[in-house]
């Protein structure tokens, strides 16, 4: 159950908006999590509420308007590697589809514990427990 | 001092709001947190832009357009037993008023170390010591 | 890379807003980061949506209409006289520009590992190495 914020300009396009967040949920499926582990929100602000550089010197190209920054709250254990992965399957599709550059993604994971994920079903709530991660 | 994110659609009314906010802030207190540790951040979206799974495999019932999301972030060291109280006195609460199913409750924490919490009184600026935790 | 969030009320003003957001970045760029490694995000909500103790009994003052709090997230491995002294040159500069008073400031760190953080420059992406730490 991962949670995904995602930050954009206000000038993106409903159906960028859209691609954007199936882009991003079909990498997190495709890392092994479930397909209705879906928590996403999205954040549209204008350019005097999402304040970013445009020409990084580790950049060859300038970001542009489409630019898009991922947070992934998620539970810690995960390897370098898988967070590795991720973070390139999201960068693939995004390109693919709504056909971001690269220089326009930014991710960062935010890890907490496994057993700080609580919600309840039914009448019965429950925490996960530190000793199942 | 946790500080408490609370996501729901736009379509949730004024005085619903409201209710959350208080409830959630209720049992926060009767975890032991002072009444004027109050910090908390409402953030109501659309639909296409708090994206949740309405029939995860996990529920007995669909979640509605009710369903919170609730982020609560607060100083590592507290115990597992501690966190699922607060979860439970949460859901509870939101039982009550304004009348929440368990399965439209959302919770996770997102720990940070004491010293990282910092406020400024007066003319002076203090960082909690790592120490005090 | 540290990423930014600054919460306010809507009744702040734009040049204020704006004012907020360069004296954070200033204090930032003081503590040793590169200029350009400016990633800022502005919650302006109402006051139904973002709910602070006016009277908190550590505060001399009540907090008044202008308090801001301010959320950094940044790589682990600060020290606590780090994050202290980047804290006192945010209360200093946003005491100077817009005129912010201390007890109108409160912040808070959130810390994640070095190799979470990701972007990607031209077509390769990288995610930093836990290793580099």
């Amino acid at each position: 159950m991962p949670l995904v914020t995602i930050t954009m300009l206000e000038s993106v396009s409903a159906p960028d908006q859209r691609a954007i967040a199936d882009s991003i949920h079909q990498a997190i499926v495709k890392a092994g999590f479930p397909e209705a582990d879906r928590f996403q929100r999205i954040l549209k602000l204008g350019t005097e509420r999402f304040i970013f550089d445009r020409t990084h010197p580790d950049l060859s190209v300038p970001r542009s308007e489409r630019f898009v920054l991922i947070e992934i709250l998620l539970s810690a254990g995960r390897t370098v590697d898988f967070k590795k992965d991720l973070l390139a399957a999201i960068v693939e599709n995004l390109g693919q589809r709504p056909g971001l550059a690269p220089h326009d993604v930014m991710g960062v994971f935010i890890e907490t514990a496994r057993e700080n994920w609580a919600f309840a079903s039914g009448i019965q709530t429950y925490i996960e427990a530190s000793a199942q991660s």
